[in-house]
């Protein structure tokens, strides 16, 4: 039998370090934390242009029963992120507005579930912000046992409790809270790098100079030509 | 040899009850019917923010084929909406601004399809709302039998001609004309009893304790700690 | 080995057959075209109400990687369009504001990927438009050869550098460069013809007595009835 | 609330009926009745070779709960098939070997389950054909209720208490017991007939010749030409 | 209007070469060929260890309809592969044993089909071997104009009329008739070069030596360790 | 950017308990260790009726990429199981019938890879099994890094080094070595009790007795009725 724990104490990352991959965003962020992290692109945002970034606390569901959301709200604190799972596949919607009334109370800043959501206009007007898998009204049950803050494995991607959860248009990543502040100090260098790269880029430069692609585009055998010879084809 | 019926009379629903439950909503309609009649998430809205109710109009269409939507328009009367099928999956363009002229002259409220709609932008410009499985231009021809007005199975789900379907943010359910009225008071009912929780966890109340989960989550053996035991996992 | 070329020279057609294509969008134009050069309808477009349309240059990657895209640049006019596709299926966000930015610079209209997108809330920014399969922040390398200008195939739809590329809320289609003239005139046929039909329709005219519809009802033996006989089923 | 019920009595068609729709198999019983009643191509033989027929014995479950299961194999009598849907889509496995060596025991002949079966390699040894939507270990709760013999949708397709249901290596159809007897004489036409044309076709008779297809060829525009007209493209 | 042909002139290659590809299979043949002409494995065997090579002769069929299917059969000589595609994706079974009785009278060694097929056992008994996206015995109209021998793309890939397909237990692939002379050359060597390849692995030689790639681990900044770098994370 | 590693010391479980749950199978040993460690049905055996248990060597890959394979061969003892994973989905045949023949002379009993394999014939003869996501020819380079012996997700499991893999017909299970004797035993006692109840079944016992869930069914409402209530749907 499977045992099912409530894990009241999570470890959280400094909110600066918070603050700032927020606003770095989940690609910047991406790649200054070594391309790791990302959950896969089903899970997606359901509304336009909001960012969160926040204290994963993670949630596994049965599949089709909301049971553990709601033992789950308890060990939220303001600024966490719910991470839900189940323990397969579900589109179901087991996330509507009273569950995010009751998350805003308790501050939680937004939703990641690898399922389904419903009342998403009742979430637009009380701007509660939610990334999922599908939007579904199916309904659920409240019967089976499940845990909350264990590690979890959302849209492919392990999320543990307190993992350092950024959300944005381009979807979500999880990172270690530990990992947090390096992250933060690469993304910035990323940053600062990448608008000088776009300043030039704006002003004609092409990539393949900037990034002196040219060589290697040479040593892979790849041939400019001005018209494609008949006998060889892509 | 398949035989094929347009069928003109169909029994429709009370208006009263109709609009009652475009009120209530797709969620909550859903539960108030015992949580039956909910089309899958795959037939997802094309615009934000719209809510119809109404009574189904149902075709059965050969896949790539739009003839019988043709047909159907003549046996739609205002307030009702058209459920199209396909007698196999497909996701072809079989609806675009014409059909939705036609449809908006015979004061048909909207589109729910298990295929594919085009003319997107138009379709937004006349305001008349859609549901569907796909966008797609891909057209289609006018060469085969189907059927209007006779049962259907749309994303996974039964519907009737006179069914009343309901149709919002959430997706789309159809339900018995004849279990409107009792559904529209279960609603009611629902929605009473929901603004009461709302309050309730808006002002703080955790849901564990609002719906008396505790004792329940004891049983099923979920136990509370500290700290994740190092040999027990999820 | 596979021999990989950038094709430095494409043979573009008209502006004015372009714009004109553009006018009449993709759903016309695939009509006018004798329902030829649609792509499939999972390259979605990733903003609302834009349309263009351009010459196709077209690339052709290894999976993960998007060296080649960068090696496109430089062989893109005002005017043009990226097509890129990868040699295998992908989701991986080999596009982002970069390389818009690049692109902009050149002139590129907009961009179709058979494969993901990051930066989306930038790209709205820029104004950029872009259809693809994805949306996902996963990095990739620049590692693998590929072909820039030689004839991909896109969500199921071959597209030859210099095809005319239109995109709009309906999706993408590509079409020869060479037939855009006689298209074009099709296309503003189709839309006259339309344009009578949708008054008379919007004037309540039924579509089964506007396309003369009812002896092939009669033909393929549909018949009308009242009610739904007994033994008689969908 | 939804009302869940276990039916005891199901009418049942003729055994002569069923051992006919069994040996004339799913395609041309799905000719001999109109093209109906067929499952979509999801649930899949997990054997090869078999053929069963049988009366329906349903199953609503709740996703990742079995318990309907059990309580349905008291309803069945020797003949039956069971057919198992859940009320969202799932693939765990709610079906094993100790199942089927209950419905053995029963005289149950097959399993159609819109969801996941495990112990692959014991039902082989069984000797029970199952036709599902997913090979899945995942385990399975019983703590949801759900109903026996009411009407579901397995599939994309309805069925009903004591349908027939027909499952071989092409898949699986249900249709009412009330049609069987007509559909098992129109099988047999069909079944004489193809004979017929089989040897015809086996001796170098076309099908366009057969089937008078010509006419209808030439009607419809088709060109016989030697090479492809050099502007005219498919 | 589409315009629709059927072609009859089809160009084909030498038998020799077609034999030599089937012997050399799918993998060999698609590296032999510059890694290219490979069809999406969505289009998979039906059977186990065939293996066929031939002329293409392709079939573009509006979905639900095998009118053209029909049409191509006279255009078939001995040693012929069939290659039908829809013009929208459908998973209908548009062939059958009938069309397999008719294929064999005319010596054609197989299908490859980017839809459904049906009859499965009865193929199975007439050994006629099947590659397809469906098993499903949805029955099919003949109501809806296409084409024979224009090029199409199936899963995925571009097969012109006159192609040479080879097919077997990896999956399906095209290559233009030109070419077949040099893949089969380049297929003889690669297959040399790999059993040479193979007996030293047999012996335990390793591949990161057999192929030289410590060099490049090395450059790609790949470290050996005995164990994880606590910090450090894939 | 990512830091890559081969880790060359993985600890292995006892060859006793790897043996023991062999032959416990996928589905019990999945329950017995509380429902953990089951792979998602996207992975699949090809090939019927091969079962086996190992060490896991882990192997993270670039999409399109098997250099990181070639590099983990050097690491696998005998016994051991190659698990394959990819840092984006990919469904290329990164594995063969030469990686096999090198895993053969390493002792390696078997393959799990959540992406392509090709050589699938070879691979029969060689009998060497495998569970994949696809089977697909397509041909991939050695040109990224990536890892060795760092946990990985496959199939939306997580997997370490040293974790006890287990396959057969019912999918892929991975679980901790540590807890690999305590799942032993719990599998025997499991094992021992479904025979019990398999004898009882077999006689004729009914599940809902043998499990007495009687009271279960009432207290959740369900109701045993002849006939279906009128106003009762599911």
């Amino acid at each position: 039998m499977p045992a099912h724990y409530v894990v009241r104490s999570v470890d959280r990352a400094d909110p600066e370090v918070i603050a700032a991959l927020r606003a770095a965003g989940v690609a910047a962020t991406h790649e200054a934390a070594g391309r790791t992290g990302l959950l896969g692109p089903a899970v997606q945002p359901r509304q336009h242009g909001r960012a969160i970034a926040g204290s994963a606390i993670t949630v596994s569901c049965h599949p089709g029963d909301n049971l553990m959301i709601h033992a789950a709200v308890e060990v939220c604190l303001p600024g966490d992120v719910l991470v839900v799972t189940t323990t397969s596949p579900s589109t179901d919607g087991m996330f509507g507005d009273l569950l995010a009334t009751s998350l805003i109370a308790r501050g939680v800043v937004g939703l990641v579930i690898d399922a389904g959501v419903r009342d998403i206009a009742a979430l637009h007007v009380l701007g509660f912000p939610v990334w999922s898998r599908a939007v579904h009204a199916q309904g659920t049950v409240k019967a089976s046992p499940g845990s909350v803050n264990v590690p979890v494995i959302a849209a492919g991607q392990l999320v543990r409790p307190g993992d350092i959860v950024v959300a944005d248009d381009d979807g979500v990543l999880a990172l270690p809270a530990s990992t947090g502040r390096a992250v933060v100090d690469a993304a910035a260098q990323r940053l600062d790098s990448e608008q000088a790269k776009r300043e030039k880029l704006a002003d004609g430069t092409l990539g393949v100079d900037l990034y002196d692609l040219r060589p290697l585009l040479a040593d892979l055998g790849v041939r400019y030509v001005d018209r494609l010879p008949q006998d060889g084809e892509a």
